[in-house]
């Protein structure tokens, strides 16, 4: 049949790769397409396996590079951060991972697109909104939304069974009763045993930061420069070593902050679907740039722009959480942000210990903070009379309302 | 001359000292109010000293439960925070301070207020919009701002030779290089040579919590219980020390943070005269009630409440920032935000170790959080196709401006 | 078969008289729940229709004084408005008649609950938000969203051929080529020829108001009192008609604005649903009430809390347009402003001509206006000097921020 | 004294031409400088008495065209106005004035800028806050907040007599009870007799429209037309008139606006300085603009970018209003919402009629409106069906809501 042809959001773990079997038992050409995102993967095997299993065609794509620029670099400059807690980890990578899906579609010609998200999760809105926005017409399949396909898929069991009647190799690792998800940026634990919120997560359930206990019994120290607000060069003190391409920085700043436990935590959040749930996540270099960069930021941005960047970037978090990274209103706090880091540039001093972030001190030539200004023992060009008058103006509605309101309550 | 009384927030310290005696040598008599807030005084050595100086009248007031039930805990309820960093501890004592003040004055028939804040500050601000807000004719006398005071005490040698000339006790340890203000919830250092915002504060400055490389090599376990979104019982796990009063939460929280190294920050921020500074705040205890409250928040708060929450805390964080404890706007989100916190309740399983804090496990009998629901193993009364059509109509959107856009681009 | 019984909207419309003839055929017990919300309607005649039809039973409810009083009055209170121009009419009267039905739902054992809106539109949002926030465990049945129903109905000619067959009265007048909805508030036209943005409505289409060409030569003036931030009386200067009570205020007022041709809009407006839409609303006494109500707010009210409000009546403007007056967040906005209305009393003395209002004065006991101290012949308390001083600290932030990003271009 | 220079801005009335002879007596050299911003004026007789009054230099400049290109243009993309009602006519001029000024100045090597504005209003901030923004060593003489001046002239009586003894032209008309501000936006009437906030402005009051009772008995139409959010074009379609360059267009508006009594407003706002006040504004043109350019962007601007700039608006509206135009904040909203006005275009038809301003219809060729779409007999791509599941997923969040606390209720 002509153009029925599907290109799949393909991980190659269990899951997907039965979701690819089934897709051809439904009578689709499935492009298997799978983006390096800096998941701890092996690659070759996986497009051996996709290969195996029946693919039409199977596209690996090392994204990793675009995945920090295009995608965190916003983020970074926005501070961006859910319900004053997450990072936003694995929201960010999917409208990656869909873009490259709806490329691959494009070009070749195809109308379907897959992925393997549940239908109680975020993930699916991140992908399919994403698909829409790049991809009008775009047809959908999401087989865990299906009756057809969870009637058949009703629990672990059934999928290892048909893996075993389809030739899918199985897992050769026992499955962790929970759910990770893992890309450059985080590793997110949910589900199973973590369903319940007042179970303490296992000891030694992150996988990518060493435990706190664990880490170096002493502090590393490091420092950042910034440029339009996003990181530049990253060098360590003790070791001298520096990195100043974006992909190398994110990966040095993920060695630094692995090594020292920096970035978990351990959430109930709100998705989109209207339902609490509770996940853990590690985010090693994303939580060490977001310290730095509001540091370097409040040094160089004036406050009443803050206040405008930080409802947008409060915004501009509910969007790549909720999966509207690709509309127009993302494209408009995206580019507004980036207009007010112009002049976000310097250098933050680091250190890390046991789990924690300590900013040391911070540098800048755009910087807005005047030493001999704000200094208690030069008067300068500042006149501390003029501080009398603006409080007495600020006060005056202050001292209207009391005296009026009294008033009022006296006539009563 | 009759009336020409004021009332001075005298602090014990060498600066409100010289003043207390300037405003006698000026013609006033000086009442001098000295409240606890928890800080680290000899208050019976302070009513001596300003006795001995020519006090009229000494108050000391011990305000410390009041400090927490009335100042702190709206602010803990709400998650405030400035400039996403800052714990507005210095800036939530001055209302407190001031209120005392005033009482005084309306007592005792004073019509005159005086402190010892600078003139480059925020806190002359946050000292005198308190006090017009609360006593609309109040006179205040800033001695740090007034031309013929900051004539004669250019720097500290003039304070020097004043207070001996005036019997005046000295400081008998010798004044580091940057200045300090303290109290229950946080001590704060700041100018000197901290005002160049790239050097490093000296590895010993902070007073109150041990520094996290000397803090103890095991993590600490314990348990904070919340209704109507403030703590009512803290339990250590180890020495099963529980608390339940307000103050002794409080100072419990406090010697657990302060054993750990919690809640120590370098920043720069913005002050409400326009100027930049920078400061070093250690806040154990507020550090880790707002991780706490902000856990048991999210398990219990609607989502969309929660999003009106956010915005109300940060302008409620802004107005505790810049002094407007007491006013319309204030008044305003405190019962609003005391609102949404009808329901926030449950208890914290928390960690501390070296420096950080970290969340368990949380549980809630007014809990939102139904794990049946979020399971991905039960579907309940949950309809995954539901999700489709949610997802297509949020689409709708998306589809259109990309089409349209796209129509008009290739039309032109 | 027991408990199959639904509770429908019915309007005494040819559509929900459709609907309920084919709910029975379906195999339902229907209730026909008739709201009278002070729409153009002979309810007896309805009453006597849907008994006809077949209706288990037909309860007909004048919620007249609860609309204005639980469902306007807040809204008035919060000055609400959508996307600046529309004044929520229509969606208002969704939540109040949603209520009706799923009270007579739970008292009557019913299961289900059904409506007439379209599958396209705002109302089936409105309506069903509001019977699974109130009643969780409802079952909707909407008709228009349902395959077998729209292939039955395909057009309006399904409708009479239907009706005609199943004894359905059919309308006496000739249907306009656009609909319509009505209410105490306001009426509505949209679609059909409507739909065309560009096509002007033809000159007759408002049957509410009087066209403003039409209108009286001479103004009318009239005052309206408020108390709380409602109304509490009305009275005309010309023919001395008062109104002090809630319904009798609405419809007084509604027929001043009628007379006038007050309120009248076209507007294009963007749906919930993702889709623009353009509709004409005339709307008397809600367009006099709100510059009433902004204009009496606006001398009682401290600015900062004004500020407040205005964010939060924006999303309330939202929550009631999208259908979630029933929810946390509802609660929440409305509880909150309720308060900021504590001190919002006075009287507005107005006038109505040819189309437009206009406010000629006001006066208030609580007024925070104090005329001495903002006239320009009176020094009073206040101190000009001050304003340079408040000038100055304002100005400090921006000279810095031009003098420091000057220095910054010439260095680069 | 060499370069002891001020440029005054220069009205060419009593007040300033006052200030002009009394700057000269305080030693200092004036350059008056007066901006053309439409103000009826006889500029050359101005220029006459000032350089009889002893002015070193007379600049007359007319700015209109700048003033709308550059400021009133952004207001009108923002759909900017103050406290729901305030058009911002006056506070727009002051900037305009104040970049001319500080452009003599630094051209002629002045140092000192003065004005005429008082010591309570809003005025003096918004000039003082351009000058300091563009010219940050400036030296402001605001003579209405010093002492000296002050006592000097008491009343009227004493202008009237300083001018009598300097030779300064006293104005032929008797001075109306109320003071007037007049460019080309807009006239304001204040002070005075319309102080007391209950008081009704004399009929005649407004110069520039005519009272809507004595307008034409015939409603105008025209039609306006927009790109990039600005008008580009006005028609009338009576007497065919167009209109395509932006002072012509604006003229334009203001003709037809002020024939038909359009934009007259009277209201009590809250004032920077934290006191309350009454003004009676006419804005003919900014009126029809506002309503004109709200219809085009909605039928062109996606929903939550609207959203946004609603918000960042209302921000720039205050920004506006308290004289922070020219601030990192102002550039940075302007240059947002600018962003969002890229594809804001087409044609709106409009008619005014007594007063009161009608939308009629609307096209644009980036229209986001689909007729189609939206249409109730038409299905096209929509699924009725998804309607159903995007309820069901947001009304899960309501459910658990209602579910949850009637459950802990019960339990308590």
């Amino acid at each position: 049949m002509p153009n029925k042809t599907v290109v799949l959001a393909y991980s190659g773990g269990l899951d997907t790769s039965c979701i690819l079997v089934w897709l051809k038992e439904e009578g689709y050409d499935v492009i298997a397409y799978l983006a390096n995102i800096g998941q701890d993967e092996d690659f070759e095997e996986a497009r051996q396996k996709a290969t195996n299993l029946g693919a039409k065609k199977v596209i690996i794509e090392d994204v990793r590079e675009n995945f920090v620029t295009e995608f965190m670099y916003p983020m970074i400059q926005a501070d961006c951060i859910y319900e004053d807690r997450y990072l936003l980890g694995t929201s960010i990578a999917r409208p990656c991972i869909a873009r490259g899906q709806v490329k691959v579609a494009l070009k070749e010609g195809a109308e379907y697109l897959s992925h393997g998200a549940t239908g109680k999760g975020n993930d699916q809105i991140r992908f399919e909104l994403s698909y829409y926005s790049l991809f009008p017409k775009a047809k959908v399949i999401a087989p865990w939304r299906m009756e057809s396909f969870i009637e058949k898929f009703k629990g672990r069991t059934d999928l290892f069974e048909y893996a075993k009647k389809n030739g899918i190799p199985l897992p050769v690792t026992p499955k962790n009763p929970w759910s990770t998800d893992e890309n450059l940026m985080h590793i997110s634990y949910e589900s199973g045993i973590l369903e319940n919120p007042k179970t303490e997560a296992p000891r030694d359930i992150c996988k990518r930061t060493t435990h706190p206990e664990d880490a170096p019994d002493k502090p590393e120290r490091f420092e950042i420069e910034f440029k339009k607000g996003v990181p530049i060069r990253v060098q360590c003190h003790s070791d001298k070593k520096s990195s100043d391409k974006p992909l190398e920085i994110y990966k040095h700043l993920n060695e630094i902050g692995s090594r020292h436990g920096i970035g978990r935590i351990d959430i109930v959040e709100n998705r989109f679907v209207g339902m609490k749930s509770r996940g853990i996540y590690e985010t090693p270099a994303g939580t060490i740039l977001r310290e730095a960069h509001l540091d370097i930021e409040n040094i160089t941005m004036d406050k009443e722009v803050r206040k405008l960047k930080q409802y947008l970037s409060n915004q501009f978090s509910q969007y790549i959480y909720t999966g509207f990274w690709y509309s127009p209103e993302g494209n408009f706090v995206r580019e507004s942000l980036a207009k007010s880091q112009e002049n976000v540039e310097g250098i933050v001093q680091m250190q890390v210990y046991k789990g924690h972030v300590y900013i040391l001190g911070r540098e800048s030539k755009t910087s807005l903070y005047n030493e001999e200004l704000v200094s208690m023992d030069v008067i300068s060009d500042y006149n501390p009379e003029d501080a009398a008058g603006f409080i007495r103006i600020n006060a005056l509605r202050l001292r209207e309302n009391t005296r009026l309101r009294q008033m009022t309550e006296k006539m009563q």
